[in-house]
């Protein structure tokens, strides 16, 4: 059987991910195939623990702090999650990956990109994603969308400038990566980003596809 | 004022550290310090979070997830105690510093040294301890120290092997920077090792006191 493959989302909160990883995931499923959906920072019992340190609210750390937390919950994602996964040639959906701590860590926080290409390359080698959906929205928008839902995170809490940099250093990234990273321009109405993001899913599985 | 200065306690549990740096602390107030004492991993809210997850002995987790909360816990420690101390003229003790992640990570779960130093370079540039007191002791004498003290944390209910290649590790460590590490013989009763110590500090004292 054929290696599985690692597809990730990626976007600010509000982009509207979660409806079309749910989508994603049945597609594969109805393949045939394995599915795993997990996310970051989580995605393990030790990840989960680290996820709320990190967007506990009370929390103040370092930026390069933050950084190395998320690669270490990275490292143990790939471990004990992704790579067994891949390996046994199961698809893994993440909500989340590397490109968000390029888009966090670098752009909102400002952790310069090459100490963190360091940690990328120290966590995954040359290990990435099969293929990228970066879901494109203006902040304006994703803050409508997640107004009052909840009680905002240590990242949701960040004022809008923080959130443009994270948005600039995401489509930097999509850019250094257009082969990979596939930007979806989330400002649309839902049926016609449902329609993009199928479009891509499709093209990616009839090129991927196991021939069987 | 002279910038002030840190100094590590090294050494695997029951080589009897704690009794001496209570010593050193006590040793430098008296010459008019403000001294604060540390350790790691811990010592700021965040670390000691990180702590509990990497002592908890029903935890398991990668080493080399083990060795980026190690320095993402040492990150925060530099920034919110060490270094703002060291700039106000303080003088730090720690329990532990990162010749401890090469010990542990490195000789103890086979982490290989060349990737913990990009994290060392990573996390502290050229930063390092301006004086660090290793205290060996051969792994059974530690071990009959500890014994039935308290439950094995995920580290001590290793088996003596472990410890072995932790302590072979610190003394390789020892062997490249003789003149930051001191090898102390902790197998030696207390008052000879306390000599020991005393001379050591004594020493460094008069090289590095403040002239006023």
């Amino acid at each position: 059987m054929q290696h599985g493959k690692l597809i990730t989302f990626e976007g600010i909160d509000g982009a509207g991910k979660s409806t079309h990883l749910a989508w994603l995931a049945s597609f594969l499923r109805d393949k045939g195939l394995e599915v795993i959906v997990t996310r970051e920072p989580g995605g393990t019992a030790l990840g989960e623990q680290l996820r709320q340190l990190l967007l506990d609210h009370r929390q103040a750390m370092h930026a390069e702090t933050e950084a190395l937390l998320m690669f270490a919950a990275r490292r143990e994602h790939l471990d004990k999650v992704i790579l067994p996964a891949l390996e046994r040639g199961a698809w893994v959906v993440s909500d989340r990956f590397t490109d968000a701590s390029f888009a966090y860590q670098g752009g909102g926080r400002g952790v310069p990109l090459a100490r963190l290409e360091i940690l990328e390359q120290w966590v995954q080698g040359n290990f990435s994603p099969d293929l990228t959906l970066y879901f494109d929205v203006p902040v304006t928008i994703s803050r409508q969308r997640l107004q009052s839902v909840r009680t905002a995170d240590r990242f949701e809490q960040e004022p809008d400038p923080f959130f443009e940099r994270v948005r600039q250093a995401y489509l930097q990234r999509a850019s250094q990566f257009p082969e990979r990273i596939r930007v979806v321009d989330s400002s649309l109405p839902l049926a016609e980003v449902k329609t993009a993001v199928a479009e891509i899913v499709e093209e990616f599985w009839s090129s991927y596809a196991p021939s069987r």
